[in-house]
């Protein structure tokens, strides 16, 4: 057996934790596998002390972080998070040092993808982040290698398990988010500071690493729209119900000729498709390429297992010598292209009003719509909350994404609306 | 750009008019992600006049397929099939002349894919067939890359199209076998003689290479347990459906201090279960690690375009320097286990009876449950057919296989049933 594959590690949190655990538990076995064993042989972290529930003292220990760069090792994992800061540092000396850099920190990619893809290429190592999105699910590898002969003509799904888990327990149970949300974050589901996951910044992160590798664009994060599940109301998801729809939240992208789209936003996406039975802190992401036609790769999308199971399974291609390009070509051959105009897009949309419950609203709306060019497929009016207030939930047929900001746009300052009205996508 | 990889392709159906087609449409794009193109420089079929719908006067044209080894290429596409036969004497001499091979073949794999593991590494080339397993999902390298980091506790799932189309047919519109069999041969999606397929022995293939990438086991398509779909009826499926079933014809393997277990066999899916929402020719495959939890992967099964995505895939791996190990990991590292003893194993089942419409009929059954220590958890009866027989479907609760085996061997000759019963295991 030739010789190991020598790592440091910076991070010791849950997913840190995870990876010794994992080299622990299954070392033999990977070996076999990678052709030679993989080793810690550094660590580094804020706090020494900390009991971690497995001996650290086998490992040496770096007090600076980004001094693991200098380390005696062929690659090193940065678990430590944030996209500027400390994890940068340690990925450019790492990189710059020639040595392999493995991260599941997907804000940093997303905002430094492309510089760090190029410092990797120049030292001739790997940059590897598959643990970045969709945790254990081997998503990356999936767009990188698996659909690499096809022109992927979109990509999309659930990227954000705590959105997933709060939406499917809102249609499990009835309940409205912010009863969900605390419950998540009791039981530790989601941060005491949720703005990252349900606003959708965490799924956007993600989605810029996925539409780079599909389309072969320099991931662009700050062209993402994103919007979160804040103001998802169980009677919205009652109706999408009533409709034959599930309500998820999706990160989409596709590259056109009018430049590359990408949007986390909620969508109704159709029973009979398989996303609706996503369900749980679970991800599944979708590639849909111009032969291999529709993929589905579905797992875990946090937590210390799978996500060790992702940064491991990096290490292993590095120790069979597997390389390839961190963003599926290489870094100079991804092409620059400019934010989609999102209203030329055509589709079927979703919108919510909240009315006060008076003679005329219906009206209002309706001739709003009308005025805008908008066709509407179904209308739904229910009942009145205890406030006097009334839902009016409208599907339309497709037509472009401009009509329906339009007739938003005519509606806007009405006294007939109570808040803002909610438009989500129907999946197509 | 460095120099191209050179191919030479065996076989020009429809899998290989895909492949050329792919490899026109898509070669620019390939040829950035693969950092050098890839080109087709020699091609050899039965016959040569056929209109292919594709130029082939551009390629050297070989009439002895074997010979193809012998061509100015780096890499040998063999797309004829077979397990034995010209394909298999292609395969041998392309790795014995240094050459790289990839292949669609999985009866091949099956019954000789240590052998052509071991030709490969001795050759230092790739051995590649991801369009061997699910068509155009890449779960060859989902399990060989993917979730290599982890322990493969269990892989199973839906790895024959033309059954899940009849099934999910028969499922949507009530109909019985024959009939929807006959409606699939007539649309293309079944052969004349279908036995290949309905009979599970496709399915089976394609498991013995599963669980050899999973559990680090030489193939074993002998030892796999394979039954197909040709007794299940639409009145199963509407009881499957009752209980919160949907049937599905699941390869499943698993490895445990008893051997390793490979079965191939119609089961009760259950609806909360992504692999109940699979249908139509659609593959689905689950892997079940100790770190990752479940994985699953999903896309088509067969047809030209996918398969050829799968198969350019492999080239693109090969373009790109990255060879692995076929079967996960070196050859010599693959152990030998014997069968496991599937009476061993704890589930529960689904049984059919199909009995006389007469006194003691319930009895007799019951009994035979009784004395092999079979627990029933749910009983249903139904109506009588037009020849007066009747039919008694039986869940039980949780227990050895051996003692539903054993109930059954009590009944043999029974003069209370009508033709054999049926078993389906509950996806537990």
């Amino acid at each position: 057996m030739t010789k190991p594959l020598r790592i440091a590690l910076a991070g010791l949190g849950t997913v840190g934790g995870g990876v010794i655990r994992l080299l622990d538990t299954n070392g033999a076995l990977i070996a076999r596998r990678a052709g030679r064993p993989i080793e810690i042989v550094a660590v580094s972290a804020r706090d020494r002390s900390k009991d971690r529930g497995v001996d650290m003292t086998r490992f040496e220990w770096v007090d600076d972080t980004t001094a693991l760069a200098q380390a005696d090792v062929d690659v090193v994992v940065e678990l430590v998070g944030g996209s500027d800061g400390p994890a940068l540092t340690l990925a450019r000396t790492t990189l710059a040092a020639g040595k392999s850099f493995v991260t599941a920190n997907k804000a940093m990619l997303a905002h430094h993808g492309l510089e760090l893809a190029r410092a990797a290429e120049t030292a001739g190592v790997a940059l590897k982040f598959e643990a970045a999105v969709a945790g254990g699910v081997p998503v990356i590898k999936g767009l990188r290698e698996g659909a690499a002969a096809n022109e992927i003509e979109r990509v999309y799904g659930i990227l954000n398990g705590t959105c997933n888990f709060i939406l499917s327990k809102m249609e499990a149970e009835g309940r409205d988010f912010a009863d969900v949300l605390a419950e998540a974050q009791a039981l530790g589901f989601a941060e005491s500071d949720p703005s990252f996951d349900i606003d959708g910044v965490d799924a956007a992160h993600k989605l810029s690493l996925l539409a780079s590798l599909a389309f072969g664009t320099q991931p662009a994060f700050g062209d993402v729209a994103a919007a979160g599940i804040r103001h998802v109301l169980a009677a919205d998801i009652a109706e999408a119900a009533a409709l034959g729809y599930r309500v998820r939240l999706l990160g989409l992208a596709e590259a056109g000729p009018g430049g590359l789209f990408q949007r986390v936003h909620p969508h109704l996406v159709p029973v009979s498709h398989p996303l609706a039975h996503v369900t749980g802190a679970t991800n599944a992401v979708v590639a849909e390429g111009n032969f291999v036609g529709r993929l589905l790769f579905q797992g875990a999308g946090a937590g210390d297992g799978p996500t060790a199971s992702a940064v491991v399974a990096d290490l292993i291609d590095i120790a069979r010598g597997e390389f390839g390009p961190a963003f599926a070509m290489p870094a100079d051959a991804l092409t620059a292209q400019g934010p989609a105009d999102a209203g030329e897009r055509r589709g079927r949309a979703y919108v919510r009003f909240t009315v006060a419950d008076r003679v005329g609203v219906l009206a209002e709306i309706a001739a709003a719509m009308r005025d805008a060019g908008v066709s509407i497929e179904s209308l739904m009016q229910r009942g009145a909350h205890a406030d006097g207030s009334v839902l009016v939930a409208i599907v339309t047929h497709e037509g472009p994404e401009r009509s329906v900001a339009q007739a938003l746009e005519r509606l806007r300052g009405s006294q007939s609306l109570v808040g803002q009205p909610l438009w989500m996508h129907i999946l197509g």
